[in-house]
């Protein structure tokens, strides 16, 4: 067997602990770990910590919003995210009204490829329940999506229970996996009705039209509706201490439940919509909104324990001019959605890991294993192991970097978290053994990225 | 002052603790409560135990369901309640299509009025939120009806969530609370057509037509609805560890939420569904379903630590000849409900006092003080203090009956709790002053219950 | 009868809830509750509460420190305790070496009644299981004495866990109750030995000599012997949020333990150790010491949420000039104790009531009906029923003072409240029928205080 | 590099997951993992799993006890440990009156060198805080024993609190970790002179004389006195639902705490005391004792849950006949300890892993990867990672075997198991690179086990 590529004298840090290892790559693939391996090519790692590539589970590139598009598209989003140390990102399929299920995962699937600079895979969006889309469930497994997106509310997204019943049902009985935005759309279209009586439309107003009860709510009752139909259920980006907490609960008596968080609600909190420049705030807003920071601790404390499983990013990436500006004086006008796709890993590691919030290994569990292992990737994805894709990140922990618009490569013109200074920082990474970042710019990246066909594991 | 009667020797039973004392009654109220007391009449209640009379806050008589009534109406179901030991019920108004609440109300009132044998209340129910119905909830109150019923289930009835926190604000606005039948009505209509689908709706099926979780999940969600809009909350007939485990950690942090539980759901578990003979296995169909006996564990622990707070018979009394008998092998047939007016107080004596599950104190407190504080007419009812209403029940804990519908007052072919042999039971009850049962038996018992008029407390 | 005495058109305070009624007293009884009474004498209560005389459970006084003795003497201290509504008080029997639990039992009563102002009951400190000593338990029960005070830590008083089996199997065997100071001696040895050898004596220092999970783990452990050997069980001056809640866990399992705690552990901190004048720091020590404001709050919690019983007030009176200044560079040379016997209803009223942390139902079943009931004194003492000893405080909750040693009359120096305005404060004292406090001044005041002759009951 | 030996086609398994890939071996070290790998020899590996070597955190061999010694030697016991799949055990030095803990350490390790067939580690047992005792903790540490054992029970090894605050205290500033048998000394006594009074000292009576408060207390209050010296702390033998949940709640809370369990609590339970044959029930003998199967049912969901974090065996070896039959009519001489040091990882596979109550990743956690890792060997034990040694064992799911004393190869003359059929066994097993058992069976054992210089890291 001839090596193509060793990285070595890294630190591999793996859920299972830190270690001392080359890698040595063959073709696409991890062929070894080992000490003293050499190859045709060898790629010094010391000093450097040596991950699997990210696994962004959930980002919205190139996706359109009534009259208007995310400024990301599939070809910018992903060399963004492959600068940011993550190989593989999972976007969503909407298909529109009257299209079949295959017809739009197909769509979607064409628009990406010959564009992702990394590995993609899709989860399809659930917006009915007639026969016939229930019906495509299994089909759409069969391509490799095992994963459905369920909305409980949006007009045009929302189902109510007796639909959400039988999608959780229909995806069970084909063997897939449900996840969910879980607000309670009720409380939601309360609140905004009683905002817009008063009048009170400003972007400070915002929060209040998504109240942190709704969201508990909603989750607490989704995980009820997966009990009853035994559906395995992920609620994307919880954002309160009371979401938390409910699936914790529901974890403990051993349901099966995941629970993914963003960096913008560990990082950010609702007095962003405060900014005096309404501008400024308009670029906070998102679904849900900031919380508070006992919101933050109480996340933070769910990651370090182990009750909530993957960070993604919820990366949606509207421009503050021309796009957030729709709606200054009106909130409703104003795209949701944060830029973040590139900052993830960083902002895990400087906030979290050297903080002493996670450990080492909880952070690649979370950035990278853990999302592999639930969307059915692994051990593909997600690991530094042998027969694993050679999706490899040289992470340096101390290089220092401040966040900005300028130095990140999203395509957008803001980013929620500029003026923070970060030590540690992605400065070289693989994809499927070929280089495609190097010295932290985009080096060799090409429009190579793969539709990942996933598949799901009993438990 | 001259005094009109005096019950001497007796024991007080209240949620203070138990007393030896005499109770003095001055027309139709307490007036005094002392020792050696003396008045132009006297009865002795040397070993007896002497109780404020019940107050039954959720009974249903004279009610319409479909083509057919109730069999019990409210001359029967008063005296039922009377020989119990009970003297205020609460029943509910249920506006027909188009009809106003005052109307309605007006009504409801004067149909039992002139029938009545005690003294009743009534909780107005809400099936639309419509301005003209919102608008009328102030008036209603006004009218000494405060408390407002809403459903989650039931077609005519079920209001969905955006509904549900219209009314509850609407509620809150006013001044009122509200009591809710709380069961996930998606998860109801998914059980039953999977059941259907199957053919399976015998009455031994009739309990998976109405999982538990559709109660827990209903009753979560109330309570985070309620909370939202700050609404006073009453969960009715809690039937499941789970729902009431839901309440314990609402009032936990504070939040106001009552809930009771019926004796059925302490007494009996689904088992009963599965008697061989279908007309005995259809007079247990009620809804919620009975339940299994880790839950009546769960129930009558939440009764000892007080995280449940009153025990209403939800009496809904159908005929097993003529009207459960429809549905023999159709559930969906049989109208839901059970009888159980009459035997209440026993029942909690006997299986929860004389077991130790609850104190003396407890009883009192569980089925007479707390609903009669709760839905706002303490201290004038539940309680023996002077001023109160003269509403006393003396009670001979060592009378053994037999129950059966011969022994009882209902007016309804069959009990429950037929065969039953407990130990306790009331032996004289007086209404205002008035003796109404005398050695268990009605005795100048008149029609004269009268409407009373409530009022909610601030807290 | 010939009513001696009516209380007329006041407010009844209890723990079923707040009456309008007149109290009537014949001789030192109440003889009724009722409407329009009339009697020989009558007092207008028009305005003001009428509660049960206050009953605290935990009082020093007369007691020997070393060489020393608590300033407040018996007649001194209950004088006090009348001026702030407390009509009866529960001290210590501290046998010496060698003495008879029944000899120093009949001599600390001895030294009492003649001078005691309202009445006592007293507890048995147990500070060996000799075999003569556990023999004597039973004998002690029988003149009126069955709670034992039993201590984890202070030379001559600590017993080791194997003597404290012993002790709760004797106390448990004789029917009696063991009450518990829970610090865990080790802990606060092996704190207090860190700090002499790094020459940390200053009263800054202090509390760190016994620190909080010192107590948490006594509190735990102690639940847990008598657990074992099923003693009914309660924990004086509960100081800790970690104490209270181990005392919720095991109540929420079944088993029989109350908690106390004191006005000082609810209203100070230890922030007071650092005042600048030691003078003044001194005058806060006392064991366990003050703690942190978040345990603050939990034990207010623990008060609303009922998972604590009663508040005493551990009232132990050393002078800061002559006393406590002895030590004002050593905190171990400190007599450790605080005085607040007169100002404990006021406080609680004031702190508790007024700020919604407790209602006025609870603020008497605090300070009032549980000391009496769990302690073996119910209905005689702590409630407002006919056959009750007719103690009686008229409390007008709109009185204001300012607290201060002057205003107050205990007999000592100082008080750690002095500054504190508050409003609400007791007018008029009765003791068995007669009056002995006056516009809130001692008046016909004697030493007329009768020894209790407590009897516990079966739960 | 030359490869000496590939343990190919096998599936790894590992914390991180289950993976196929071959495993190179250079002299006594892991130097790859990879795919299609080739050495000079080569192990073919198909079917089997492929698991680092078992390291038993907690054996007793050559183990003295009064008059008696056990009867499994370190030769004896270490072959039976390399049969069963353990490539590393911990003993324990117990230092003699007046001899220093370096003596005590280098006679233990000498006793074990040349005779250990695997490696093996030593803990410390402190039986006293004399000041030399406490002087020497860091030698220790240094000579490569960070750990300490402590005893709350037993004669000549029980410390009291302030003892065992000194002793925590000085292990941890010495950078050591607590190891602790955590039974309540008092209860203990209390319980034994109880039996010992009724006469009731038969092998049916034992587990009476060691209840399982006595457990629950001790584990309660080493964790308190642990935090309190913020000392890191395992808890020896978790035998209790209390115990582990005290545990969980610690760990909860952030706290250093780590629980073992052992397979006796695991798979049996106290009714084997009950045998006819007392021969029988006194090889059950062990303290603490069996439990009941609600305690099994807590321990396996610990497990499965990741609050208990290792299994032991305690192994600690008496034949039934000269040993165990010295006690039949009084258990108080029965020498108490089971055998188990063979089947442990069989067990945990068969009851744990096929059941579903654990993972095959949390199999090799608890008994391979978080013993090393605890106690400062990982990631040179207890993983299969390039530099790791060659620790192997290759374990054929499907192998059926019955166990007995006949098939076991532990030196004693029953076994606790004797009787039970499982699937699931090792076949081969490496020692540093070296193959000690194959097929099953010793082969090329030598008596090579290397003594442990283990070191903590800091979390």
């Amino acid at each position: 067997m001839e090596i193509d590529l060793v990285i070595r004298n890294g630190r591999l840090v793996t859920p299972q602990g830190v270690f001392n290892a080359d890698v040595a790559v063959c073709g696409d693939k991890i062929a070894m770990l080992g000490e003293n391996l050499s190859g045709k090519q060898e790629v010094d790692a010391s000093g450097l910590l040596v991950l699997p590539g990210g696994v962004d589970p959930h980002v919205h590139l190139e996706m359109p919003a009534g009259d208007i598009r995310t400024s990301e598209d599939w070809a910018s989003g992903t060399l963004a995210a492959a600068c940011g140390g993550t190989t593989t990102v999972i976007d969503f399929v909407e298909p529109e009204e009257g299209q079949s299920l295959l017809d739009a995962l197909e769509a979607r699937r064409h628009e990406a490829e010959g564009n992702a600079a990394v590995d993609f895979g899709l989860h399809m969006t659930l917006t009915n329940v007639q026969e016939n889309t229930l019906r495509a469930v299994k089909d759409v497994i069969q391509c490799g999506v095992p994963s459905f997106k369920l909305y409980t509310t949006y007009e045009g997204f929302a189902l109510d229970d007796a639909d959400l019943l039988q999608a959780l049902d229909g995806i069970q009985q084909a063997g897939g996996m449900a996840l969910v935005h879980s607000e309670n759309d009720g409380m939601v279209r309360w609140s905004l009705d009683k905002l817009a009586q008063e009048g009170q439309l400003g972007i400070a107003d915002y929060p209040y039209s998504r109240p942190a009860l709704a969201e508990v709510e909603a989750v607490q009752r989704m995980i009820e509706l997966a009990r009853l139909t035994e559906t395995p259920l992920y609620i994307v980006h919880v954002s309160t201490a009371g979401g938390a907490a409910a699936i914790a609960r529901a974890r403990n008596r051993g349901q099966r439940v995941y629970g993914e968080t963003c960096p913008q609600y560990l990082m950010l909190d609702a007095s962003r919509y405060n900014a005096e420049d309404a501008l400024e705030a308009a670029g906070y807003v998102c679904a849900p909104p900031l919380r508070t920071t006992s919101d933050q601790d109480a996340l933070w404390h769910a990651l370090g324990a182990e009750t909530l499983d993957t960070v993604g990013t919820d990366h949606c990436a509207f421009t503050l001019k021309g796009q957030k500006d729709r709606g200054l004086t009106d909130f409703r006008l104003v795209p949701g959605g944060l830029p973040g796709i590139e900052s993830r890993m960083a902002l895990l590691y400087a906030f979290g890991v050297k903080t002493g919030k996670i450990s080492l290994a909880q952070w690649v569990s979370l950035c990278c294993e853990n999302p592999a292992r639930i969307y059915g990737m692994f051990p593909r994805k997600g690991c530094l192991m042998p027969g694993a894709d050679a999706d490899i990140v040289l992470f340096d922990p101390n290089r220092k970097v401040e966040l900005s618009s300028e130095f990140l490569h999203e395509q957008v013109d803001y980013s929620p978290y500029s003026g923070l200074q970060i030590q540690g920082w992605p400065v070289s990474v693989f994809l499927r053994g070929k280089r495609i970042v190097d010295n932290s710019e985009p080096e060799g990246c090409s429009p190579g990225g793969c539709f990942m066909v996933r598949a799901l594991r009993a438990s």
